[in-house]
């Protein structure tokens, strides 16, 4: 059954756009994720959406149709409105016609099962929202099992964050903690931790990665902190031919990530 | 000399203003470039502004200062403001404190000597601006020469592009044209056109690259036109271990500069 939402000032409206800021999402437990695409793949992963809203009278692509039966089977609600109160929620001129409500699905580190995979993506202090949806999505792409975010990292569950993801969002485990915590837990067991620095002659070739390998990645602006990068088992750079001295942080992440993965399918 | 502004309403405001906005960049041949960090960058590369706005009574740093000098040896124009009239000119709230109008440096075609360097990369109708200014940046990085743009891609003078280009838009040569222009010019010497696609079986790490190979990225939502992908000399993709078929769009462009320039340096 759908229920019908036609005022502006609709109170869940209200809530449901409050979600767009990072405070309330922390409240509230939940956080927002818009579009066919996006939403099929939370669905493929095993999220449904705890409420989900749809533009009243507009014929449904089979998916999300498909969406919206199993919403309603697993006890979820349905909200149909207007394109201009839909516009509203997802913040965009052009809303992609379907927004939902999902509970987080952040992880405690203790839950993380590194073994799991061979790759781990770590980032630090990133600030933008774009390249941390990036990493995220290239952690997919890369076979990686989830995205780690030490000290003060921008929210990967941002509206802009999960759009940059692509869905990447709900296939990898993505789990916030302290570095202290996170130097304490990969102690604890096997694994690499690999960062990239401007501090080493290393080259990112010229290293050998070892499963399960953690690949860290510091903020924008001022990469890791010393004691951070003393830390890790690795320090390597990537070469820069031109005049600049850095890639941007989502694509120096990914460049390491493919070397990783190429290097352990030669092996 | 400096000239100040004192004026929101005064013309020059409203012209340089109006530069974050294509259609007045095409009419005017100008870009703005923000930022101590990009506006020297532009500087070693040999490009000074036309107009350089700063802050009035603000202490300048000495790369600023520096700048400040050759702007006005040159003949250019220094003007002093107030920091609200600066942010709006760079339409951020934190104005990095340096706005600068650039003389257009796109280069015909005819003139891009493909010789010069390994590693060209070619956008194909490219929308998001970060992901073009981030192509930029890598493109300096990989030590390529440029990037050509084919079909309706995003403005590379863009405000967005070139703060994600970090000032590579200053040392990458940028070159727009239509595909049909781009095949006849590419034909009439050497050079590999390597295209990144869905539709091919071949490993970007099982193919041969060859000086100058020149990467073709296409649309970020509809990849390469058929066409392209036929009149390219190798079709390769990248391997993808998730549940996500593709990669960013730079991200992808950058991991295949990153293989394109190893095997070249291995050989």
């Amino acid at each position: 059954m759908r229920r019908e939402i036609t005022g502006f000032s609709n109170p869940l409206i209200k809530q449901v756009r409050s979600l767009r800021e990072k405070k309330f999402r922390k409240r509230e437990g939940r956080f927002l994720a818009e579009g066919l695409r996006i939403m099929t793949e939370a669905r493929e992963a095993g999220f449904l959406p705890e409420m989900l809203f749809l533009v009243k009278g507009q014929e449904l692509h089979p998916l999300a149709a498909a969406l919206e039966q199993e919403v309603i089977s697993a006890g979820g609600e349905v909200i149909e409105t207007s394109s201009d109160i839909l516009s509203k929620l997802s913040g965009k001129d052009n809303p992609q016609a379907l927004v939902g409500v999902y509970a987080d699905i952040a992880k405690p580190l203790t839950e993380v099962d590194r073994d799991s995979a061979p790759i781990w993506l770590v980032a630090q202090a990133m600030r933008d929202p774009g390249n941390l949806g990036t990493m995220l999505r290239t952690g997919d792409a890369v076979g990686a099992g989830g995205l780690i975010l030490i000290d003060d990292c921008t929210d990967p569950f941002s509206v802009e964050a999960v759009r940059a993801s692509m869905g990447a969002v709900f296939t990898q485990s993505i789990t916030q903690c302290r570095w202290e915590e996170f130097v304490l837990w990969l102690r604890g067991g096997n694994g690499q931790l690999v960062g990239t620095s401007l501090q080493t002659d290393i080259d990112y070739q010229a290293c050998e990665y070892a499963a399960p390998c953690f690949i860290m990645t510091g903020n924008e602006a001022q990469g890791l902190p010393k004691a951070y990068e003393a830390e890790c088992d690795a320090l390597v750079k990537m070469p820069m031919y031109g005049k600049a001295d850095s890639l941007n942080a989502a694509v120096a992440t990914a460049v390491m990530a493919y070397e990783v993965r190429g290097q352990m399918r030669r092996s």
